[in-house]
């Protein structure tokens, strides 16, 4: 079922009111990770539960208590539960987004007031803090829902919402709320699938589906001797130096081209098939795309589909820094007493920080007895996560594609990213059902950086794609 | 020809004199590295010229001119030249000392105040800032002087002076006037040996001669890729990762045993024969020892004279740390643009920094060659200085053994230390002629550290070997 030509109509017809619905939210400096903005929070979500209730949805504001921040106890903005609808017939579609968004100053380079929505009439960009993450795909959804109660329209399927104002800060608070939520008799009980609009496209040209996220698992490798630091003018090639051991260690871990040297790690992920190569051959994305994006040609291989597995289907490991060794500039004879190494594993199913974690202290621990050295090791695993598939052949990917190919024209891109969205992989795991990131934004919006902005056609040609989303789930197959 | 017995005799009768003359030094913050202190480091020299005036000294002070430290314009502490005797059928010795420390604050970590000489009767310690490192050294050829000008007794051999107030702070305008002087005409003109006593015995127990000290040659190895530092979850498996590079780099430079893998650096210098291995032998240290001040069990080896030639007559290779990668307490998933691993080489003769840095470039070069990656290197030598090694069998030497067998009653060791003190080579290539160090402190003094001390017997024995190293100096056959 096809969206109403009268809504694509409305979402046209009312684009300027909706942008400057846009200015209103991104004027509020819902900035989650600094105290002084802690209020901004409270009233970031206090305006976004007045305009979801304007539109018909019923809400609650749900307290998540305090925590500390930079040694301050302060309390934890709510989160928002709401529903519409409630027809046993129909399918019942959960939609997560944040209302807090990053840190932001003009002085941090940027060319406007990031808490002032700039139309760059000539680019169509609308620029500000939050116009494209994440701000601006909740009011999409707004915008679906106030063309249905300005017309006393019921939505083709039910909706349950979840908007939290702590994501870019850990999400604090809402693991414990949606796990809870999700168990019989929750809020979340009956829901059927859902939807997340919180990443980008692939490029700057075409629509993309989600399927798929890396994991992480964070190790601190720690090679200590001395009681403190030496001169190397006393001690050089006298005594066992932990900086020679640890970067013997760290040479053992990955090659130059990417491959993972500890055993086991690249070996536990099965081979793409044909069918799988497909997708990745199919990506409107190019070596020449990533090398723009890095900066330099630096990319790993001549060869798009190596390059783009190795970045959505391969794990990979980074070696970050060492701490406790001399890094400042200029020229210092210090034997580092203690030096840590720090390096990360992105997780591919099945790969688990549980499963690779025995992998990696093994293999440092075997290597660092090939040493021969007197110094102490010791290895941590700081953080980690849980990488995340999901099926994109569900019919909640399928209706995502039929609503892509109404509005935009074009098939989406299917895409894996190499980061994390750790709240996505509590909803899976939570409810049990299938959940699409379904972007709005561009690849070149600059969420986390200066001059975030959300292109204009991204925004209006977005709502349609949400509201048509809507259309053809409640048409399609389970 | 021994020391007159009414010398050793004035020595031990003027000991509390001289200790307070010592803590009247002491009293002096002459911190050449904080420009806080410059005018106390001038005040130090008018100090000292008024000493060496009142024993005799005819002295001149010598302008050396202005530098820029910390971005302040500031004059440099005059060098004090100084001269003693003119009989030409007598030897002429330099001797050379510095009057300037390195900073001390009681918040260091000090017991007491670090510019108050403090006496320790149990353990007849003398703990102040310089108490060691340089001014006991030089009070001890003072409380030499006195005696003889207290006496109109002339001295066995000519003296000349040269006493510093930067070397704590790479002896500024040092260089250009010893080689300015040490020319036909020049004030050091006719010097037959130098005798530097600003360094420490291997151990706590036995005197020492030291007749060689390692040189220096610094790199700084810099890959660089991206534009800017990357996200590893967007790029991780991606790219050529600058930090996997350097990792592989620095793994190819040393083993875990201390040997420098570079072709050709340890192979320039030849193996120790059976007599220079009994040197070592002899050496009344342990690999104890060097665990003790290392703190931990951590020794290349169980072989003492293999250690000890690690330290003393071979190269080494210690990296420092790396610049630019992530450095800090905690996890941070970047994939740094720019890294710059810094590593030296303590050089031996025949090494140079100039015979060391090709070797050294053109293997880097060679290794990153065989890594495949599209980043950019480029490697810089910091900075470098020569080694130095004398001959230990010299009659300049062989005055400091009997004098060393007369005042301590046993034979010194004879060592070679793991670090650099640029002055001697300066006056060893400048004058052509031999240069001793004589220690005066132990190993333990902590020249640098918190809770300097010298000795109260090193001070008073010290000074005793001084005068009694002139004696045998007369008398040896050149
Ligand atoms: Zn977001
Ligand atoms: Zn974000
Ligand atoms: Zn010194
Ligand atoms: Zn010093």
């Amino acid at each position: 079922m096809p969206a109403p030509s009268e809504f694509l109509k409305y979402i046209d017809g009312n684009a300027d009111a909706f942008i400057k619905r846009l200015a209103e939210a991104v004027s509020i400096p819902s900035i989650s990770g600094d105290a002084r903005h802690r209020k901004d929070v409270f009233a970031m979500a206090d305006w976004l539960n007045a305009q979801l209730k304007s539109v018909g949805v019923e809400t609650q504001l749900v307290d998540l208590g305090r925590h500390t921040m930079d040694g301050e106890d302060l309390p934890l903005p709510p989160a928002i539960l709401g529903r519409l609808g409630n027809d046993s017939s129909k399918k019942t579609v959960l939609i997560y987004g944040h209302f807090d968004v990053q840190p932001a100053l003009k002085s941090d380079g940027w060319d406007t007031e990031p808490f002032t929505l700039t139309i760059n009439e000539q680019t169509g960009q609308l620029i500000g803090r939050g116009s494209s993450d994440d701000k601006g795909p909740i009011l999409g959804w707004l915008n679906v829902l106030q063309y249905h109660h300005e017309n006393k329209l019921p939505l083709p399927v039910n909706l349950k919402f979840c908007f939290e104002g702590m994501e870019e800060s850990g999400s604090e608070g809402l693991d414990d709320l949606v796990r809870r939520e999700s168990q019989k008799g929750g809020y979340f009980d009956g829901v059927d699938c859902v939807c997340i609009s919180d990443n980008y496209w692939l490029n700057t040209r075409t629509p993309a589906l989600t399927y798929g996220l890396r994991g992480l698992s964070y190790y601190k490798v720690t090679v200590s001797g001395p009681a403190r630091d030496l001169h190397s003018g006393v001690f050089g090639r006298t005594v066992h130096e932990p900086m020679t051991d640890l970067v013997h260690l760290l040479n053992t871990l990955v090659t130059p081209t990417g491959d993972i040297l500890i055993k086991g790690v690249d070996e536990m992920v099965p081979p793409a098939d044909e069918e799988e190569k497909k997708i990745y051959e199919k990506l409107d994305y190019s070596i020449s795309d990533i090398e723009q994006s890095a900066g330099a040609s630096i990319a790993l291989s001549d060869d798009k589909v190596n390059v783009l597995m190795g970045r959505m289907r391969q794990p990979s490991l980074s070696i970050h820094g060492i701490e406790g060794a001399f890094s400042a500039p200029g020229a210092k004879t210090v034997i580092p007493a203690k030096v840590s190494g720090k390096f990360s594993i992105r997780l591919v199913p099945p790969q688990t920080p549980d499963n690779i974690d025995p992998l990696v202290i093994d293999h440092l621990k075997k290597a660092f007895a090939e040493l021969g050295s007197k110094n102490t090791l010791t290895v941590e695993n700081l953080h980690g996560g849980k990488p995340w598939v999901a099926d994109h052949r569900h019919w909640n990917f399928e209706a995502a594609k039929k609503a892509t190919k109404a509005v935009y024209g074009q098939d989406p891109d299917l895409t894996r990213e190499g980061g994390s969205i750790p709240v996505t992989l509590t909803f899976a795991e939570s409810l049990g059902v299938n959940v699409l990131l379904l972007p709005m934004g561009r690849g070149d919006d600059g969420a986390h950086s200066t001059n975030e902005k959300l292109d204009r056609s991204n925004f209006i040609e977005g709502s349609k794609l949400l509201g048509t989303y809507l259309y053809e789930l409640a048409d399609i197959q389970k």
